[in-house]
């Protein structure tokens, strides 16, 4: 089965089985990042109060922590929720987002990025702050010195899990110009990795389901405002034979 | 007057006094809660900082609690605001979004629903678990018995105040696949609390409104992403012609 | 140069240069907030979180405090944020979100008004609480009195520096019917205001482009939802041409 077959059988059972990813992301992700989800098929759910985030969590197929919010609240949630994710085996993907930006993320994401995740997924210059941190160079290294499967997006996403490599070549330049089209995206990854057990195959599936809405979505679109619509309609109507017919993963 | 006629006068006369509903919800039902709203012609207004919060909604025309975020701000401020809403005898609704998911929230929206809401919405397995704990079987006994009316909502949405019952046959698939819908819903349900002040007329109006808009959103949109926009704009044109024309009532 | 022929200039500007506006706001405003400003070509930071707001503002090339979400975290993330951007000479601009609502905030926006923002953006009720609070009566004199720009939005938007006066008079009805429009306004303008170094130009050249952005999203839809979709269309096609051919300025 080639790679772009198994994306789309995973796509299909996500519609089947409506996985639930549990969330937490920033604020301007929220309705974006459940919207998305419902479009592919999965469930979200977004709580992040302490009290009731490791319920959440231990019952969910899948977790997503984005950095794109920092205050008390979240904070305190997100080391309850990873190590429920770890005691469940629940697998978890990690978007350290802006941890360029502050020294404060820089630390925190290169000490979630030693727990293990399932996958992370950073931009450059966000991937440079976290490879630093750690000490290695290239993704791959940074993939194998943590035992994830490191997702570097940019115009090309580039995904690897030490040993392999897939550089998915989708997308449009409009899902820049609309806020959290990218963390909303890593939310659609975990509804993958929750079908997926194997975390690599995930994410290129993943990947590719995005990038692939993403062109369709831009085609139609006159601007980022009817962009982020569109791209919501082109996941619900997202199916094989459109992956098939696009997909550039070399 | 039929109710039908009834929702129909209850719209216009919402979009001729402008009534202000205080909404202390979730997150990621926000922005389309307050673009709802004004959409059918109410103000929105949705702090949850304690201080002020007595504040905004002893001068409301309505107040919705929705438990769909629960950190500690909003905790607070949900003390603070129904008991302002019952001293200025300001109608409140609540919606107890997930309190089956959470026994925290269970243990919230039970004592809450003690407090005689004017009206509860509730999905059916929501319902379940407030039922249970209240010790009651059916919506009828539980409308009864804590003197509310009480809304089950679902393909077919359930409304009884404990003698009558209506269903409202109304609605769309799609409403299910973007976020946030039902918990707008129930803020434009306060709309027409505000101005109907007979609850049970106005949670058949309100539910009556939110079904016809959303069958000819339906009808217009590709997916979930046109959906959640054309829903708005068809609140905003939403007249009694089209209700008389579309109401599926039993 | 005429300002139109500046507001076209600047607007050129923010696209090359992406100036990165910090915004502290309101939990409904978040999305389109940033939506808004990368379809003009800047780019937005949300962050309320007190330990890293410093950094984030000192970097920024503008600054908007909205004060229509008052928690106890964006509180004191807006201390520390004004007094960053005044030791950086960041610009910063100042809505006084409901300031009319409650004495808090009241008493909040009239001690930051005190502190020299570049530009006050208020509505006419926002602008008589302001007013009272400091003593004075015009616009002018608030300008004056406190050395900012003063902009009073409403159906005609007034903007003063305590000497000079225009009014624009662009604009949409729809602008009302959909939430935080105004509040993402504001940001706009603060885009104008990292370019143009004189704040009453920027103050005019920022509400310009959204009035003139406001009606022609409004010709295109047929209510507030696909209003709000086409106004971040009409602001990333925005250009001088358009500004040109609409601009009612007196």
């Amino acid at each position: 089965m080639t790679i772009v077959d198994r994306a789309a059988a995973t796509l299909e059972a996500i519609r089947t089985r409506s996985p639930r990813i549990h969330c937490i992301t920033n604020d301007a992700a929220h309705v974006l990042t459940a919207n998305m989800l419902l479009a592919i098929g999965a469930l979200p759910s977004l709580t992040s109060a302490r009290e009731e985030v490791g319920d959440f969590v231990r019952s969910a197929d899948g977790l997503l922590i984005n950095l794109g919010t920092l205050d008390p609240v979240r904070l305190s949630a997100i080391d309850v929720a990873v190590e429920a994710a770890r005691q469940a085996d629940v697998p978890w993907l990690l978007d350290p987002v802006f941890c360029d930006r502050s020294s404060t993320r820089a630390r925190l994401a290169g000490e979630l990025a030693g727990r293990r995740p399932t996958i992370v997924r950073a931009n450059a210059r966000e991937f440079e702050v976290l490879a630093q941190r750690l000490g290695v160079a290239s993704p791959e290294n940074f993939a194998s010195r943590t035992g994830t499967v490191m997702v570097r997006s940019g115009a090309q996403d580039l995904i690897t899990d030490g040993t392999r490599r897939a550089l998915v070549d989708n997308g449009h330049g409009l899902m820049d110009r609309s806020t959290a089209i990218g963390c909303a995206g890593t939310a659609v990854m975990a509804a993958f990795a929750a079908i997926d057990g194997e975390p690599y195959e995930a994410a290129v599936s993943g990947m590719l389901a995005m990038g692939v809405a993403g062109e369709i979505a831009g085609k139609r679109s006159a601007g980022p405002g009817s962009f982020a619509v569109n791209l919501v309609d082109a996941l619900y109507q997202l199916d094989g034979a459109q992956l098939r017919e696009r997909a550039r993963i070399s």
